[in-house]
């Protein structure tokens, strides 16, 4: 899938061909690969490649370069690249610094077109970037620096150091030890990797790219990614959405959680769009799953590689284009059904499953019914459902209540819980049933089309294997089951929309300043509304707009002061001229401004008081947010953010989205506010900030909504 | 230690002597037991019971009885108790239920005053209860029924089903199966039990008799409990206070988390005072932890094991009757140093830690020189650290590195995260070595008197297992060993308390009814303030009162109905006699009322609306709430709670610790809210509910509080 892949929303359900040709083919699947620097000795990187190419050999030609000869496992170094029969398809370099270029110059000449750098420093950012560039002026592709290389085991591509179990997961990622980790919870797990992609320092093959070749890869059916650069980040958004378009979810580690507090901020806005709070809202709104940790990645790799098409909805959702709905927290929660040997793991597990979010329903009738029928005294069917016994009684008891479970179709999932799959350690006898029993869950899952996930107590047991092998995946801890399964949740929650196109750059000349007189004038040119103000320079000027203009109450603002507020720049109320006056005097005196805004007072009953804004992010450009409580946000903290401009469904749904939303709609008989002119408002702001990429952080604070509209009652930018 | 151990508080510093007689040392450590319905047949529970105390032959004497007779390792059964040469100080009873009392009765009769019984089903509650009053009159006591019996590692005493590794965790739990998780996860990290005590029905010893034992017993060092059912909450909130001042961090699992939104609520004050956010409230009050799950209740032992001594505070805290302070957010959070082999996952361990409240701190000049003195080229020493292929270069490193950061001095615990530990499976040449290097880490960790923590994506390596004999607690994820230092900081925080004592009830007669009239008597008799208000029935009545007492602006209230406002029931801000005498007759029109109150209306500014209330919970009694938001509460959810009835210092530390306590003490260059009124008021309303217990719930909503005082808009109260 080429990087315009995004295309594929015109046709959601259709994926991609997997014999369609890619540009990254060769780095994949070469017909023929050359390592150069290759190595005998195991504590080189040069070994590992070369051994690893050479397991291979079955598949493709394998050539080892070394300059001062040798050999491995029968095949001996040629010395250098132009000794090769034949252009290898890829070339691996493992030399020292200095001899990367020569070695990538020689292979180009020998007509090679995929080159993986494995070699890390020696060499400075530019003398990467022209190496990149004459690779692909050569219409090559190239693969790091600084990488721990590429492994494809569907097509026996092991050009990497450390183990990497085969399975159907494929791993993007900017750190080779990370990898290693994720490999080990993998295998641990019973899944591998289908290809795997070190990044290193991305001067050619980046992020997205690597992401593009993933998801079109048919053996991948999870993606996973640990990126710290996103560069161009609307096309890693682009990327991401088309990923849950082609229903390959993916799976994303990043940094930054602990950046923002030590971030200074220009604003409240800057302050409140944290660059984790960008990659958040985009991985929300394109149907990534953005986690914690690599035990997390792989808890919910595992689950939605055994049954993640289960759940439903991943996949199936189309790209509307923008005007998608908003993930809601109305939407209902997946309904998840709860079996255990013993009531107290039962209900320490239907809490740790509510605690993330999942429901856990009283069942229908005719299930509890279902269930009932095999416990003893044909009592209970609650959930929890508590075996009290019976499992140990008849081990078949578990597949037939867990059938149960899983036919009535009164819930989506079922967690069993406990002691299954240790029945044989204790005694050896029940080691066949008990695996003919794992077999039947296994099997009573698919038949239902439902998820089952166990929570044992038990590990590496004869009957945890048999459960992986059917598509049943087993943790350790019963947080680690309920965190998969929420996460899993979320793949199927609202429609995941590509990022916004941005306008053209304005044609008007860039802002001068950020003050709030320049900010008014902009934001009112795309429509938002400002009470009716005047400024002047002088007590008298500003009694004149008074009595000409604004009236009492008025509000003095005084202009060119970054903190007004707190610089005794705001006086609001201003009841007559003897007022108006006094605090002109006061305000000069404390602020010393030479600009004065005079400004109509407005109030309206049932209002609310937001915040709303647009920074400039690096990676992302600019990103909207709006929060609830105006000066007091900071201390909510709820807000929302997307990437701009923003359509009125979008920004209506993003006010919706607070979790102070109910606020806005009527809370305890009061009016809504007006949410359409509030949503509008969000479009003026982000569309203004969205043309004007000179302003790196642009707000309106506060911006008071009310039953009859919106009015942005203060507003200011700062400009890069 | 006795149940009113407590009165260690006295002497906090004082440990419990060990070698004291207490009630249950023929539970731990009888001179002589007896099996009774012992089995040869290993699928039975009287097989487990007889070969476990068979196993503990050594320490003490062993009688096995089944009145079929047969025998088991040599040892004959006997068919009675009579014919037992002397009376067993212990008798495990596990026959069917019917015999259950004749064998009890049978063992009184011989002399034995301790009784375990596993035998559950067949008998009701009062036959339980009688049974365990008929030992207790004999001056003997009970375990059970319906439990898993008793196991002491430190006295060869394993009366009891499954493995249970010997170590130095004390168990207490209502659930067997969840026992048996936590050895397992406990033997997997290298740890185990000192004692178990399975709490079954707790018809005479309970879950705070069976915790004093725990925490008097000297190898105990961390007491886990499991319990469902809290029976007399204040005294065994006592035992956890009097646990913390003995220096044994008690880890407690309950159930309830998704209770909450399942319960009808009559109050805001009953929807916001869940079951479990008294149990929270307890916990923080009393230092104990409350774990979500098995696993993380493993985790946290593990590192408190190994090293909870060396994070400073634990068991250090002076217990001050009431008038200590809260645990205070403001209160520095534990100090962490990272150290990875890669830079991705030494960021990702920074976020983790960061995201759990632990603080990732720039570190001292002294200690990055220390640390770049390592590295190559003597560069970083950032925290992370990243070692950037250094520790590969030379497993010294890690020691070096780690040992710097260790005695910095700047950082409370270090985590090393990453590869440390599976050098040796990739390169066997290196296994002395690693071990080597895993000795002298955990000896850097304890000559540095710091907490050392490792993650590692090895599992069952020998280095591993030198780690952890030194002290060093090892984790499989990154996230496991965040979350148990961001636990084990947890009993840094603050200084536990005991319960407060209840006032004697109320020498006046009940409450007759929960109306605004009614309780506002109470608790203006208590001293809280209310706006001046008298009741009337009529128009004429309400102009009257407006004219002598309250003036305009006024409010008027329906009295008797539960949900005025949403009834039409209150009008505010009525402004002369016209509006007064038309509010009347619509408020009339539409509530039906009888009864009115004309309250005087006030309005201050720079208030803010809290809502103060107290709801009676079965287990632990009267529980204070005090919340921001008045009619928003629920909506804001920002609500603290603790044991009526509640000191001035408690209840000021109580609004201090709501998030949004910064409105409360002059956000933004506003005048702060006069605390001392506010805690008064709790003050005040918590004495109220305590001396009447025949109330459920009382509330007081809004309480408006601004920088002259604190004033109840409105109250009632649900009686039982």
């Amino acid at each position: 899938m080429s990087p315009d892949a995004v295309d594929a929303r015109d046709a959601p359900h259709a994926r991609p061909a997997p014999t369609a040709p890619h540009a990254l083919d060769t780095l994949f699947d070469p017909r023929s690969v050359a390592v150069v620097g290759a190595s005998a000795n195991p504590a080189k990187w040069g070994y590992w490649l070369a051994s690893g190419a050479l397991a291979g050999r079955a598949r493709r030609t394998v050539h080892l370069v070394n300059q001062r000869g040798g050999g491995l496992d029968g095949v001996p170094f040629l010395p250098d690249l132009g000794s090769l029969p034949s252009a290898p398809e890829q070339i691996v370099v493992a030399v020292p610094p200095q001899q990367v270029r020569p070695v990538v110059v020689e292979g180009l000449a020998a007509g090679a077109r995929c080159f993986t750098v494995i070699t890390s420093g020696g060499s400075d950012p530019a003398e990467e970037h022209e190496l990149a560039a004459l690779v692909t002026a050569h219409g090559g592709r190239l693969l790091g620096p600084n990488c721990m290389g590429v492994v494809d085991t569907t097509t026996e591509l092991r050009l990497s150091w450390g183990d990497f179990p085969a399975g159907s997961v494929g791993l993007v990622s900017q750190s080779g030890n990370l990898a290693l980790e994720i490999g080990r919870l993998l295998a641990r797990a019973g899944q591998g990797f289908s290809r795997f992609v070190s990044l290193g320092n991305q001067r050619d093959i980046d992020a997205a790219d690597a992401l593009d070749a993933l998801i079109a890869h048919e053996a991948t059916r999870v993606v996973a990614a640990y990126v710290e650069d996103f560069r161009d980040g609307r096309r890693l958004a682009r990327t991401l959405a088309a990923a849950h378009a082609a229903g390959k979810p993916v799976l994303l580690l990043t940094l930054g959680r602990s950046d923002a507090s030590g971030r200074a901020a220009a604003s409240h806005t800057g302050a409140l769009v944290s660059a984790r709070a960008v990659v958040e809202a985009v991985c929300r709104d394109t149907g990534a799953l953005l986690l914690e940790s690599a035990g997390e990645l792989v808890d919910t790799a595992v689950l939605l590689t055994a049954a993640g098409e289960r759940l439903g909805r991943v996949g199936a959702g189309a790209v509307r284009g923008g005007e998608a709905a908003e993930p809601s927290a109305a939407m209902p929660a997946l309904r998840v059904a709860v079996v255990g040997d013993s009531g107290g793991q039962g209900a320490l597990a239907a809490d740790t499953l509510a605690a993330r979010g999942l429901d856990v329903p009283v069942l229908d009738e005719a299930t509890r019914d279902a269930v009932a029928a095999h416990l003893p005294g044909r009592r209970g069917g609650g959930n929890p459902v508590d075996l009290a016994g019976a499992g140990e009684a008849d081990l078949r008891t578990y597949a037939r209540i867990t059938r149960a479970l899983l036919d009535g179709g009164d819930t989506d999932a079922t967690v069993l819980t406990g002691y299954f799959g240790d029945y044989a350690t204790a005694n050896p006898d029940q080691a066949r049933q008990e695996c003919e029993v794992a077999r039947e869950l296994g099997e009573a899952a698919r038949n239902a089309c439902r998820v089952l996930v166990v929570h044992t107590m038990a590990r590496d047991t004869p009957a945890l294997t048999v459960l992986r092998e059917h598509g049943v995946p087993v943790y350790e801890r019963i947080e680690q089951a309920a965190t998969a399964l929420a996460h899993a949740a979320r793949l199927q929650r609202g429609t995941p929309q590509p990022p916004p196109p941005l306008p053209p750059r304005s044609p008007a000349r860039p802002l001068a300043d950020g003050d709030y007189e320049t900010v008014r004038d902009l934001l009112a040119a795309h429509g938002l509304d400002f009470p009716a103000a005047e400024f002047v320079t002088t007590a008298d000027g500003a009694v004149d707009v008074a009595r000409r203009r604004t009236g009492y109450p008025l509000v003095l603002k005084a202009m060119g002061l970054a903190h007004k507020t707190e610089a005794g720049g705001v006086a609001l109320g201003i009841g007559d001229e003897t007022e108006l006056r006094a605090a002109f005097a006061r305000m000069r005196a404390a602020t010393g401004a030479t600009r004065y805004a005079v400004e109509r007072m407005v109030a309206h009953p049932h209002s609310v008081e937001l915040i709303a804004g647009v920074r400039y992010d690096p990676a992302f450009g600019p990103v909207a947010m709006v929060g609830l409580g105006g000066v007091t946000a900071e201390l909510l903290a709820d807000t929302a953010l997307a990437l701009a401009p923003l359509t009125p469904r979008r920004a209506r749904d993003l006010l919706l989205s607070l979790r102070h939303a109910p606020l806005l709609t009527g809370w305890r008989g009061a009016p809504a506010i007006d949410l359409d002119a509030a949503a509008d408002a969000l479009c003026a702001l982000a569309q203004a900030a969205a043309e004007h990429p000179e302003i790196t952080e642009l707000e309106v604070n506060p911006l008071l909504v009310h039953p009859g509209g919106a009015v942005a009652l203060d507003a200011h930018g700062v400009l890069t």
